[in-house]
């Protein structure tokens, strides 16, 4: 009856996975449906969500300062209330009008507003000790659509292969075989804290060398999304090293640069900078790198705002990725301006500063606690080990199953990590996201949750956690 | 020395075109440069954009009820200032926010928050008289993430064809080209005020039959882009016969549903209600149609917010559609809050009710009296014909070009068209977009205008297109 059926659909559409939004998810909101009904089955009263780094869907709020521009942004009249807004703020958004032709409502320029970009590029500089140019920095709608953007740019097709670390974040997985391209899987060293290290590399291109596969790129998720670790300068000069030997463009991911728990033993460093630093006999080299508004302290997910800084990129090569952004017009002014606020916050002997000083600060703060609890606890259950989470917002725990709980997920025709998601979320309503969902070695089993739950309610989903593991365990023993 | 260079880029990337914001737009932003200094070499100082439906950058003023809606959900404590704000707009955000978890800056729903699709699927309920769900409704980043993620369905490989209108806005052979397929043109007759026939939709898919390709889906745009028309009911049963008897799914881009200057004449009828009107034999039919807050009396390009409604598709296939659009995680807030805005816009008796009134019909009349005077000014010229504009927010004249001008495009080695737009765009600084970027019969030359610039300035606009093209006329006489 219907032409358009799943089995006609691409299959390069059906292949693709994103767990995160994924299984867990819909069933978790079903269960939320059903959660509404007063003699429900289940022994909670409300899911909590670890699945996605959406911290303010639990409870963190967003910086004063940059609502407070933002408001003012969409309704400028609001200046006109006398005592409304702090007079930086003021001052800020008229300086902001006046960079933006026609205001919040109207198609910017594809690539982003001039003096966002500009402001990107000081911020790099000041950060990295090294140029940025405006011109090679991208505005998109969150740092996702940049990352398909540059994808776009580098898969041909099958042949064309993009390394990416395993466990990886699954928007690279999704993205390459929404572009039929191929995956060249390197796998983190989970028993070094998941490290990388440049023989992996090595032995991974090789492989798919020997499948005939031509690979183009290497993608870097620094701090690690699963897994949380943060990279030395040490260990990015060799990943530079193997990328400028091979012929390949580095893709950063940077979007978690602000979350770093180790700021004293392991600071963040830039790939940007960290290139920079090794002369000029690199001065070609290719590198795209991504941040975004919806990591850090800023946490402002759901406004959609992040950029690309495109370094060393042929400007033929922009252009293209110009045209790619002016196929969907513009990404929308309030993910734009957020860019801006979280790139040029107010500075000290401003009126807002002490506010935003504390704010920020006590987010990080308890950010950082939160992810030290939660390893620590996950780390000290029976039939777990877990990492130390040294940046992001995410703990990603090993899970020795027992062979009868393996066998139980086989029964019921599910992985292993995914019987066991399904039944914490079921039986704890706590909704995580099966290892499988991001990779791992063949053989083990993880799950990822976030730690953003607010600290007053951390300690009910720790012991959410730990009771439905201690029986599962029991169950399956 | 590269490896990214723009010839191993993937020709679907280099094969895709965007004039409304290509050569043209560029060229202008390198003119606009060159008149911020004192000694510039144009006889004019300012260029007028005329390119793109972006009625904000032309002084169009945002809806004031929207606006302070959306100060008040970015900022809440804003609702504690006295009088600040009309009471129904306090009542509304704070109602809003308690159906949107974690407020604007949370990810949401990837399909959209649910209670917009409920607001929006209760607004096609209203406007066409038959039901609607919720379920069926995604929300996007505008109305252009959304044909693309349809056409993403719908395209597996080049011998799937698209059946688009010749003129038409270049978003779909665009994306057609960056998904490899095929798209096959139909013509809209001029002479008939840019109609659409069956005979020729046959014709078409003739031809793309012999050729060996599988069309699988047709697209209509009404009112029409660039060309203005607004098809009749009689006309839309014909085209869903037609999609009927050939197993074509249907793509409605009815962006432009407000936009319509003829509304007792020839007023504007969604596909979805001619459909229903048409009775049981069609509830299997496959329909998406498109909306957005970009265009009619909105206008609020920038921020970014559009729906899709899918009709009669399995709800297999709308699982792919939420997955291509978990990808992307979730469109950005302030666009999903603009589309709950724009269909449930103030009621009679509420306080900002008045206000908005004046305000969304002063816009609707200037633009209906701008319509008629920059497309009767354009036929009234030499050597140029423009249909009447009956809907959307553009003029497309035919210009008769000389054969020396033709010659003098061939020599600068440009099309006819982009010479003549480049030329008042240098000798004018009027940017439009040359017909070859939306496509037109072999040997006709148009562009494409906007009737955007505020009235005050209509006819500083007209006498300048009109004195160089009299001008340019002579001078290839």
């Amino acid at each position: 009856m219907k032409n358009l059926t799943r089995d006609v659909l691409p299959e390069r559409i059906k292949k693709a996975e994103y767990a995160v939004r994924g299984e867990l998810v819909l069933r978790g909101e079903k269960i939320s449906q059903e959660l509404l009904s007063q003699n429900h089955k289940y022994p909670f009263d409300e899911i909590v969500y670890c699945n996605i780094g959406n911290p303010q869907s639990l409870e963190q709020r967003p910086i004063t300062y940059f609502r407070q521009l933002l408001a003012l942004m969409q309704y400028p009249d609001l200046a006109k209330l006398p005592n409304a807004f702090p007079t930086d703020v003021v001052e800020r958004a008229k300086k902001s009008a006046a960079g933006i032709k026609g205001g919040m409502g109207a198609y910017s320029h594809s690539q982003g507003i001039a003096f966002i970009r500009k402001n990107v590029a000081d911020f790099i500089e000041k950060r990295d000790g090294y140029p940025s140019n405006p011109d090679d920095i991208f505005l998109y709608n969150g740092a996702s659509p940049g990352v398909q953007s540059v994808l776009r740019l580098l898969i041909r097709n099958e042949k064309d292969g993009i390394m990416l670390p395993i466990p990886q974040y699954p928007l690279y997985s999704a993205s390459i075989a929404l572009l039929e391209g191929s995956a060249v899987p390197y796998y983190l060293n989970e028993s070094d804290n998941w490290g990388l290290s440049v023989e992996e590399l090595e032995s991974s291109l090789k492989e798919a060398q020997s499948k005939g596969l031509n690979t183009r790129a290497l993608v870097v998720i620094n701090p690690g999304n699963p897994t949380g670790q943060v990279l030395t300068k040490e260990g990015m000069e060799k990943v530079i090293e193997f990328c400028a030997k091979n012929k390949l463009v580095l893709l950063a991911d940077e979007v978690y640069q602000e979350n770093v728990y180790t700021k004293e033993t392991k600071p963040f460093h830039s790939f940007k900078k960290v290139l920079r630093s090794m002369g000029s006999e690199y001065e070609n080299f290719e590198l795209f790198s991504f941040h975004s508004v919806s990591k850090g302290f800023v946490g402002e997910c759901g406004q959609r705002g992040g950029y690309l800084e495109a370094v060393g990129i042929n400007d033929d090569v922009k252009a293209e990725l110009y045209k790619l952004s002016s196929v969907d017009l513009c990404p929308n002014t309030t993910g734009q301006m957020l860019i801006d606020l979280m790139v040029r916050p107010p500075q000290k002997g401003e009126e807002s500063y002490p506010l935003y000083t504390e704010e920020s600060q006590g987010i990080y703060n308890s950010l950082k606690r939160r992810a030290e609890k939660l390893t620590k606890f996950l780390d000290s259950l029976d039939g777990v080990s877990c990492n130390n989470a040294e940046g992001a917002m995410y703990a990603f725990p090993q899970i020795k199953l027992p062979p009868k709980a393996v066998q139980a997920a086989k029964d019921a025709n599910m992985k292993p990590d995914t019987f066991y998601a399904i039944s914490l979320l079921e039986e704890a309503g706590v909704c995580v996201v099966p290892g499988s969902g991001f990779g791992q070695k063949d053989g083990t089993f993880h799950f990822r949750t976030t730690f953003l739950p607010p600290e007053a309610k951390m300690d009910q989903v720790m012991d959410r956690l730990g009771k439905f593991h201690n029986n599962f365990m029991k169950k399956y023993q």
